[in-house]
């Protein structure tokens, strides 16, 4: 049907090989074409000493196949090692970060029926940049850097990622009332490429009454965009709220690389046991099926995955009041998705 | 009763000088020995040229008092003006910024019951430091800086703080997986002092997993110390979903001065037409009485404010499901809690 496309794969650490064994079942029943490369990635290659937990030639396979989807790995604590995903993110100049927090009203529980909020976070500066420095054992400081260019890449995407979808309103948050040169500069581009989309509603909230408005009312909000570290918490806060952080996909996407995987971590005290939510990382490849170009695989997936939860079939770490359900395993979860292909 | 005890008070913009007046009311009625110094400070201040919002004569006063209460201020954008906040905090070596976030379950509407939580923010580095600058119109940089006493004497008031205050848990948020030096000494420092008080639980996570944890079951958190940005917008968050940002007052502590006030802006919109909630200012007061050692005042004026909320009588702002209500305004409020001391 298709002819398949040339993906890598990392099956990562923790409950990351059980979740990713899911989902490429799922994938495979649901008729993705994919011609699947795996290569390793995380704490085993942390262990042997490299300090970005990925081989150089895992990276040369990746940069061949241009797509990868991640399971979630285990960053050893100190000795220098540094954050794959910072370390991917930048090398693939994967510039931004989008992550839909939707609430399945009633069928996984939530305080905010009728969420639906795309964060789409810059990716690749602001205090993730990674220029730390201490001059003595006293002081250390860290460098947030925001670039012109960086700003209208993501505020663009933010824009485009609005129309193409059909949402109706960009909003951006800054603390440019503190950081004006900084935040000052990413709230400016918003402003100046906000006119080209004269269909969609814009507004600009600082980050603090944002972030509130966001944790109490995320039902007005559609899509926001904003820089990386205020990204990377509200991102968090919005998936949380919406039903649980066990149920966001990320879609991490460059000029010329795309990486897609879960927003949650590698749980290590649940690994092996059948016990991991394959949802996150499920609905990450969904994303990178319409990325390459099999929407009607990706639509085809999404929806058995919603009438699994629409059932009641939940793994583990899945609330709902009130509704029946049943605790099913990864594999079981799994098994059930398909059943609904 | 009591030996007046001079502070200073500044009425600000907005909203701020009807709560004002409505808070210094209540106070004077609960029979607090208060000698009232004004100054101006704000968006007259700024206009006239000064680019940080106070005179230095004021200053001088507020030094000489120690004690400042404070209602909201605009900051004019652009121009080169600087946040008053941040320059007294600074000014004033204002380091420990206390926020308690408390639900009034059933008298104002809230999705989170039982919610008490007291965020301490660390209020005068990261990157409030404030040293923000730009090479080129392209790139802007701005420093976060973290150090060693910063840490200590942030970290020790919270711990202090919950003994004081029979508190059984101390949380600490930091990015350090990412911010290994700077958030990373903030860290290491709440681990080396946090021993110091056994009778203590304490935890550290990070800021986007606390934050989420924070948005969705505040109800586990009692005491959470974190940096200064971090706190700047979680805080937020916290005050929002307990019921409301108007609701919640914050202190400002130093060594040798301290300043209170609400947490929520001058509200420009609703001034001057008896709108205003008094009851951040007035909890922001009340903590001020604390300090000043009239506590038995303290719990007097808290008392009779709960006892308005819980009779039902409300400023516009403020909701509350299913439960009969009266809207008053910002003086029939405060004349409300008087009626109850
Ligand atoms: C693991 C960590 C480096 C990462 C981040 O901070 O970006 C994670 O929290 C995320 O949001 O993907
Ligand atoms: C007005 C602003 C400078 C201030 C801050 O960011 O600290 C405010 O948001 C606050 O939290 O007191």
């Amino acid at each position: 049907m298709f002819a398949n496309t040339p993906i890598t794969v990392a099956k990562g650490d923790g409950i990351g090989p059980e979740i990713m064994e899911a989902t490429l079942h799922i994938l495979k029943e649901g008729g993705a074409g994919l011609e699947i490369e795996e290569i390793e990635i995380g704490e085993k290659v942390y262990r042997r000493g490299n300090s970005a937990g990925i081989e150089q030639s895992s990276l040369d396979r990746l940069m061949r196949t241009k797509v990868f989807l991640k399971a979630p790995i285990n960053t050893p604590q100190g000795g220098g090692f540094k954050s794959l995903n910072v370390t991917t993110r930048k090398l693939l100049g994967l510039y931004a970060n989008v992550r839909p927090c939707v609430a399945y009203d009633p069928y996984v529980r939530t305080k905010h029926p009728g969420m639906d909020v795309v964060i789409v976070r810059e990716n690749e500066e602001d205090l993730y940049a990674g220029i730390e420095y201490q001059h003595t054992p006293d002081q250390a400081q860290c460098l947030k850097i925001i670039t012109r260019s960086g700003c209208q890449r993501i505020v663009r995407y933010a824009f485009e990622y609005a129309r193409r979808n059909g949402r109706k309103k960009v909003s951006c948050f800054t603390k440019d009332n503190i950081m004006r040169l900084t935040d000052g500069l990413f709230h400016r581009v918003f402003d100046e490429i906000g006119p080209e989309y004269p269909e969609l509603e814009r507004e600009h909230l600082i980050v603090d009454i944002g972030a509130a408005k966001l944790a109490d009312t995320p039902e007005v909000f559609d899509v926001i965009v904003m820089p990386n570290l205020y990204g990377d918490i509200l991102s968090d806060v919005a998936a949380q709220i919406a039903g649980s952080a066990g149920l966001a996909g990320s879609a991490n996407i460059g000029a010329k690389y795309a990486m897609f995987e879960a927003i949650h971590g590698p749980a290590p005290r649940r690994a092996g046991q059948n016990l991991g939510n394959p949802s996150g990382l499920l609905l990450g490849s969904v994303m990178m099926l319409v990325h390459i170009g099999q929407a009607d695989v990706a639509e085809r997936v999404h929806n058995a995955w919603l009438r699994t939860i629409e059932d009641g079939i939940h793994t583990y770490d899945i609330f709902k009041d009130g509704i029946s359900q049943e605790k099913a395993g990864t594999q079981e979860f799994a098994h059930a998705v398909t059943a609904r292909l």
